[in-house]
C-alpha cells in the first residue's frame, strides 16, 4: 500500500470533475478518467436482474471493442436505471458526444451512473459541461482525487487505494507498477458481481496487460474482496468494477503473477473495507472469520445471514453481545450446523462453547469488546473445513434516519 | 371471524397464567392449555436448523404419543435455546412436574419457550408455581385471554381470532365448531415452518379430528398465512404452531371439509396480520401482491426480497414513493424478471409501467398513499401465472431502539 501522491498514480491516464447540476447539492458529479491511448479493460458487474442501461451499454461496448476502453465517464446523481428506453438512449448520446469530443470510438468509451433509480438522466447536462471537463484534465494526484470525490452520492469519505510494485517485464529490466483505484458506496451495498452494488470502483494500472488475462486477476481480486462485503443486504442494479491497464510502465505481465496478483487483492480489499467502514449510518465496523463449515460456500451463507440480520445488526448498533441471535442467525443460514458444537469467539473473548453458553463468557468484557469501532466476530463449525473473512456494519437509527427522511 | 366471549372458546380446554419471574417486568409469564381429556394435536416447528430445547423434546412427545396433547405449557422470558443439555434437562423437568401435576404421560405435554436466547431456563421456578397455577385455571374467556397476554415479549398487544360454524357431524345433525387461536410475536418474525418464527401460535377447536387429518389441515393452513409473513426477515430458534382438537363439540370431520379448512385459514390469517400489525417499531403494515411471476415459488422470492429490504422498509417508515428500490428488490430475487415488462402499483395508483417511471406517476399522490398505516403494493411481472400475497412491516429507527439498546 502507498498513499495519495503524484507518484502512485498509474502512468497512461488523465482526470477530472465538473459541476453538472445532477446533484441537488450543486457539487461536482461528473468526472472521467481518460486513457492516453485505449486501455485494456476487464468489468465485473451487478448479478441484478434489472440493470442499470449504463451497464447495458458498457456490455454491448466491451464486447465489440474485445476489451478496450479510453474512456470513463461516471456520473453521481442519477442511476439512469428503470428508465426505459429513454435511459438507453440517454446514455448513448452521453458516449456519442465523448467519443466526439475525444476523437475516439463510442465503443471505446464507458459509462457509469450512480443516485435514483426511475428518473432519465438528462443527458444534455452531461454533454454541455464535456468541454470544460476536457479541459480540467490531468494526471497528477489533486485531478485524480477530484474524480474519486465526483462520483460519491451518500458516502461521507473519498475511497482510494495505491500499490506500487517492482516488476520484471519480458526484457529482464525491473520496472515499477502502479496500480491506484477509487470508488464509491454506502448504502444498497451488497455487491454480487459476476464475477458485483451501487458500488463504482475503478481500478487503474500502468502496466501491460491482455484483456483476457485482465480479465482473470479481476475476478479473482473481486471474488476476495467486493464479494465479501454488505452493508444492508440490498444489491443494486448499478455495480460496476473497472479494471483498466495502460501499458505505460513498458512492464507486460502474463497470467499468475503472483505479486501483481496480491497487489491488486491488496489495493480491492483495502478499497472493500473503506465501502463498509463509511456504510451509511453504521457506528461499527465488523470483521466475520468463520471457519470449520462444511465448504467455503457454506462458511458464506453463515457470513451473509449474519451480515443482513437485522437483529444481529441492532445488537451491535447497541454494543449489545446478545449472541443468541448469532446463533439464530447461523441456524437459519442454510448451511449444514450441529447445533452442540460451533463456538463464537468475540476477538479473543469465548463467547459461545458447543453450541451453548462458554463457562468462561463475561458479559461485561464482551459488552466492552464490541464497545470498539472495530471488532472481530469468528464462528468455528466444526463440521469441516469451509472458510471465509466478510466485513460488513451494524444497522443503526442514522441508516433509518438517512433512508426514510422524505420531503415532499 | 367471532370476537373474545365465553361462546367463542372450543370447548373440552382449560386455561391459566401466573407469575413465575422469567420476565424482568415482574409479569406473568406461564401460561397452560390444558385438555379435559388428551387432544388430538399436530404441529409446525421452525426451519431453523438451530432450534431450542422444547422443540426437541415436542417432536419426541408427539412422536411419542401418535399426536395427543393433554397439557400446553408455555413460558415467556427465556427462549431456552442454545442452553445444551441443561437445557433439555430443564425441558424435561418441567414436563415431568406437569404430568404429575395433571396425571396424565410426560409425553401428553407440549412444552414452548420464548425469550432470550443462550440462558438455561430455570425450571424450578416454573415447577414451583406450578400448584398455583393448576388451581387458577378456568374454560371461560377471561382465562383464555390471561393465557394469551402471559406469553407475550416485546408484543404490545395480545393476538386472538375466533371462528364458529355449523357443521355436520357423522349423524348427520348440524352442531356447532369453534375454532379460536391465540399467538405471540413482534421480532424475529420471518416463520418457516415446516410445514413457521419466535412465533408462537396455539390454535384450539372443538372438533374431532385425526391427528394425520389434523396434520393436513395445520400445513395447508400455516402455508398461506404464517409462512406469508415476515417483520426483520430473523427466523427464530422457537418458532411453533400447535393444533389441538378436543373433540367436545362432538362433530367429527374428515379431509378436506371445505368449510372448516375455510375457518381454519381465516383464524391462522387474522393472528398471522395482527402479529404484523404488532412488528416491533413497525409504523405501516404493508400487504404486497404479486402476480405474473413464472411460478409462485418465484413470486415468492420477490415478495421476500422486498420484505426484506432495508432500503425498500426505510423508504415505507418515510412514506417515500422511492419505487426505484423495489425495482432493485425485484431484481436481485432470483426470480426471473423482464426488466421491461413489470408493472408496479401503489393501491390504484399505476407507478412503474413496462420497467419505467408510468407516465401518470405522480409523487404526490404516491407519497400521500404509503403515508397511510396500511397500504398495499401490487406488482405484475408479466411473465407467468404466479402469485401470492404477504405481509410485512416497515423498518423504523423504533425497532433499531427497541432491539440496541442495551444497559449492562
Amino acid at each position: 500500500m502507498s498513499d495519495l501522491s503524484n507518484n502512485s498514480i498509474p502512468r497512461g491516464f488523465k482526470f477530472g470533475a465538473v459541476k453538472a447540476a445532477l446533484k441537488a447539492s450543486g457539487r461536482p458529479d461528473f468526472a472521467l478518467i481518460v486513457a492516453d491511448v485505449p486501455a485494456s479493460a476487464a468489468a465485473a458487474f451487478t448479478s441484478n436482474r434489472v440493470i442499470a442501461a449504463p451497464l447495458i451499454v458498457d456490455k454491448e461496448h466491451l464486447s465489440a471493442t474485445g476489451g478496450r476502453v479510453r474512456v470513463a465517464a461516471i456520473n453521481a446523481g442519477n442511476a439512469n436505471c428503470a428508465a426505459g428506453e429513454p435511459g438507453l438512449r440517454a446514455a448513448r448520446a452521453t458516449c456519442e458526444a465523448i467519443a466526439k469530443e475525444f476523437g475516439c470510438r463510442e465503443q471505446e468509451v464507458f459509462p457509469s451512473s450512480t443516485g435514483i433509480i426511475g428518473v432519465p438522466l438528462p443527458a444534455e447536462k452531461l454533454i454541455a459541461v464535456l468541454p470544460e471537463l476536457a479541459a480540467s484534465l490531468g494526471s497528477d494526484s489533486d485531478r485524480f482525487s477530484e474524480a474519486a470525490h465526483a462520483i460519491l452520492t451518500t458516502d461521507l469519505v473519498e475511497k482510494m487505494a495505491f500499490a506500487r510494485l517492482e516488476l520484471k517485464g519480458g526484457d529482464r529490466t525491473a520496472r515499477e507498477v502502479r496500480i491506484a483505484a477509487f470508488g464509491k458506496g454506502s448504502g444498497m451495498i451488497y455487491p454480487q458481481l459476476v464475477p458485483h452494488a451501487t458500488m463504482l470502483v475503478y481500478v487503474l494500472t500502468d502496466a501491460a496487460i491482455d484483456p483476457a488475462v485482465l480479465d482473470g486477476y479481476l475476478r479473482a481480486a473481486v471474488d476476495v474482496s467486493f464479494n465479501r462485503i454488505s452493508v444492508d443486504g440490498d444489491t443494486s442494479t448499478n455495480d460496476t468494477v473497472l479494471l483498466l491497464a495502460s501499458g505505460a510502465s513498458g512492464v507486460t505481465i502474463g497470467e499468475g503473477d503472483p505479486a501483481f496478483e496480491a497487489a491488486l487483492i491488496d489495493v480491492c480489499n483495502s478499497l472493500a473495507r473503506q465501502i463498509v467502514a463509511d456504510g451509511e449510518g453504521a457506528s461499527h465496523v465488523v470483521e466475520l472469520r468463520i471457519a470449520g463449515a462444511a465448504s467455503d460456500a457454506d462458511a458464506l451463507l453463515i457470513a451473509r445471514a449474519i451480515a443482513h440480520s437485522p437483529l444481529v445488526k441492532t445488537a451491535w448498533a447497541g454494543s449489545d453481545p446478545n449472541w443468541g441471535r448469532l446463533a439464530a442467525a447461523i441456524g437459519y443460514s442454510g448451511a449444514q450446523v450441529d447445533p452442540a458444537r460451533f463456538d463464537i469467539r468475540f476477538g479473543n473473548l469465548q463467547i459461545c462453547k458447543d453450541g451453548g453458553r462458554a463457562p468462561e463468557f463475561d458479559e461485561a468484557a464482551a459488552h466492552e469488546y464490541i464497545s470498539q469501532h472495530e471488532f472481530s466476530i469468528s464462528i468455528d463449525l466444526h463440521v469441516g473445513h469451509g472458510s471465509c473473512v466478510f466485513w460488513t456494519t451494524d444497522l443503526t437509527a442514522q441508516y433509518i434516519h438517512i433512508n426514510a427522511d422524505y420531503s415532499t
